[in-house]
């Protein structure tokens, strides 16, 4: 059996910067679970800008608990702010906005499989799946000082 | 492609009576997600008492976010809290227990397969699954006159 994963004030959204993995300029994330073995991950995304953030194909449901801040996606009517909760099936392509008076939306994600970034037209552009995610939290911890080897608490 | 599901205000724990399924006298759940097609569900656990609630082994992984009170398992050091992140690994038995200075917990579990109530030598007394928590919720919808439909709004 492997081994259970507690995380203490997970929610807690202004915690150590050291915590939250930098994506861009204006977008990070925390790590809860990176599931290899059953191809999902959980983390918290941090939006500080506003706009289109990504148009985005999922190949596995999603699951997203607003914690902060407020976003939509341009393909349905709802606006979810702190407190709500969405299910994305499967097969969907959406496209992230993060209105313009919002300096900051966090929102728990529950990810599995992965999904392709695509341009307007459906076109490839890029992918993110636990692996990429991955990569991007060891390089962080590496590069801070904590070493790669940081990211196996999430790793299961 | 499946709909989405949005739910407004889905950690609001003191809303509308008629949004809790029963279980028991001191125990509720409010449904998000109830996945028959892929074998899972998302729902909030509401305990109005303290001492142990149930010892169970689980089949499938589960995700669990204290939203309010406290609770631990006997088989564990930790003590979950509201904002705190458990994983718990798929193989699991555990015993939930709620200390005696609490008087409500709440966590939102996401809960892959199922689980068997299991007796102090593993014996099995029950079982509960996505299907089980769909025929308690159509029950409830049903007894409070919104009738048993009004559980398809959670079914994927």
């Amino acid at each position: 059996m492997m081994d259970d994963i507690f995380i203490g004030g997970a929610l807690d959204l202004d915690t150590d910067e050291r915590h939250w993995i930098p994506q861009s300029d204006d977008v990070a994330f925390k790590p809860l679970v990176l599931s290899v073995s059953q191809g999902y991950y959980v983390n918290i995304l941090r939006v500080r800008a506003s706009g289109i953030l990504s148009r985005h194909r999922h190949n596995g449901p999603v699951h997203a608990l607003t914690l902060r801040g407020k976003w939509h996606y341009l393909e349905h009517d709802w606006v979810a702010t702190a407190g709500d909760y969405a299910f994305e099936p499967p097969g969907e392509t959406h496209t992230l906005v993060v209105p313009e008076d919002v300096t900051e939306m966090a929102t728990l994600f529950h990810v599995t499989g992965g999904y392709v970034y695509v341009d307007p037209y459906g076109k490839p552009l890029g992918y993110e799946d636990v692996f990429t995610k991955l990569e991007n939290v060891r390089q962080h911890y590496e590069r801070i000082g904590l070493g790669a080897s940081y990211a196996d608490r999430f790793l299961r």
